[in-house]
């Protein structure tokens, strides 16, 4: 395998990415550490390749997608909850008050609606993840949030597949809520998520086994919660990692300071037309110490408007 | 594929197992799930399967291997520790005092040491198991501790692989404990362990990025904990559980209970001669409720004596 760039790669890798340097840096890195004669060659069982989910993966506009699923529930759950319509932050979520939820910020939203999923069991909420994804839509692209996940990054995860890697989703979100449509939608199966997670009880209840989940015991997998997770679940440091906001900083820098070559990348939201375009800013996604390690770290930065060729 | 037992078998499959009902019983549940013409059929993504470790996968005598890898630590730090000569747990460990170590309890000395550990870097521990894994002898076998896995299980560890299977190990033990070794000894990669552990912490010093161990946030992955770990690290319910003790009851449940056929698997040590004969009386490893349950179940018991011409 060589990297040369003078000769014509073929059209099956990486198709929606365009020729220049972001698509050579990641093909130089992959062929460097699968060359058995190459001074970074890495064994395939060490090929640990990481990736954050929410803007990296799919898109995170208006809102995190599941801070999106959440509004829907309050919305579903509301006829059995009359004292919502005056009692914030669920007024504003059925007024689509947006600006008060933007006030509440994502977290304190993301537990109530946390709470108000405790006490179910692990199987019911998978069904329920399940039926949102299949029915709801995003409130502006108008189409399955499936269907807002990112064509190249698709692509990246296959080739990296390919190539013996070892892809996992290491994100902010509810493992629980990830797992139920992952699998399907990126090729990387359930037990390669790693999220944020609460407590589980398991009870026999009528001779059935069942997990009952609870409110305490929150583990958040996000900014230096990253590693600690890649610890816990992998039990080895990456050798590629792949964010795009400062919640990715700490998995970055664990995942590219090391011995051999490494590689890191951020996706840039440059897009204002066919995506979004934000960063420093930003409430949701925000990018900002991150982009300044990239320089001092030669992280590669994605710029998606001119590397995508395609976006979803 | 088919589980005949009227034609002969390959040697080359589980050849240290004995021909007879529980070997059987292995074989015609794998041809089963991996048959797409049979009603029982499992894809192969669905097809999980988890191991206990001590006293399924390797022995467990006359204490948990991690018992005594506890011991030898603090032999090893007795030097820089004079006060231990009078302190229990210590000092019974320094005297050999087997009487007072037993009282004490595995939990105990466990804790004891694990915050001894705590405090250093995941790197620093992994490093100090694989030193201890490389050189340490067994008191009573007098031979490395990884020549005493079981060779039928790792047999069987392979044979599933060889049908699709993903193989986890789901331990009590600590998953650093585990994982330096187990990837060589069992063919089990350090993403598939799941163990017991307790909290970390990402810290940049001398911009070099290391996860420190803490003492707290501890996650006991035994008894009912061994499915809320399967949850948080799996994602989903097995089809296949090996167990040998009681510390296994709640995982062979959450696995065998469910649509479909399932597999449940209990090895009882029966084979004083070769290895050690317990059961409902042992202070490591008891077995007691988990037998009576196989009975309901249909769980199926490895009788260690009768069921493997080969232990190590
Ligand atoms: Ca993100
Ligand atoms: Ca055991």
């Amino acid at each position: 395998q060589s990297s040369n760039s003078d000769q014509p790669l073929p059209d099956s890798v990486l198709p929606s990415w365009n020729e220049g340097k972001t698509r050579t840096a990641i093909l130089e890195f992959v062929d460097a550490v699968t060359d058995s004669n190459d001074v970074n060659y890495v064994k395939p069982e060490d090929r640990i390749a990481v990736f954050d989910n929410d803007g990296t993966l799919w898109s995170e506009q208006p809102m995190y997608f599941q801070g999106l699923f959440a509004f829907d529930r309050i919305r579903s759950l509301a006829a059995q909850h009359p004292e919502w319509k005056t009692k914030q932050p669920y007024k504003a979520v059925l007024e689509n008050d947006m600006k008060t939820l933007a006030e509440a910020g994502i977290m304190g939203i993301g537990q109530i609606v946390g709470a108000s999923h405790a006490g179910m069991t692990s199987a019911e909420f998978k069904q329920i993840v399940l039926n949102w994804i299949d029915t709801a839509r995003h409130p502006i692209k108008k189409v399955k949030y499936t269907e807002l996940t990112y064509k190249p990054m698709k692509e990246l995860i296959l080739y990296l597949q390919q190539n013996g890697f070892k892809t996992f989703i290491v994100s902010g979100g509810g493992v629980d809520f990830m797992r139920p449509w992952a699998e399907r939608a990126y090729n990387i199966p359930s037990e390669n998520i790693v999220g944020t997670y609460a407590n589980l009880k398991f009870e026999m209840v009528n001779d059935t086994p069942a997990l009952r989940r609870e409110s305490d015991g929150l583990f958040v997998d996000d900014g230096p919660g990253k590693p600690v997770g890649i610890q816990r679940f992998i039990g080895k440091q990456p050798i590629a990692a792949f964010g795009n906001s400062d919640g990715d900083l700490q998995m970055l820098q664990y995942s590219t300071i090391g011995k051999g070559i490494r590689f890191g990348l951020i996706v840039h939201h440059t897009d204002a037309e066919r995506e979004w375009a934000y960063d420093r800013a930003s409430h949701i996604g925000k990018l900002d110490k991150a982009l300044d390690e990239a320089a001092k770290r030669n992280w590669t930065i994605v710029d998606m408007k001119k590397d995508w060729n395609t976006i979803y």
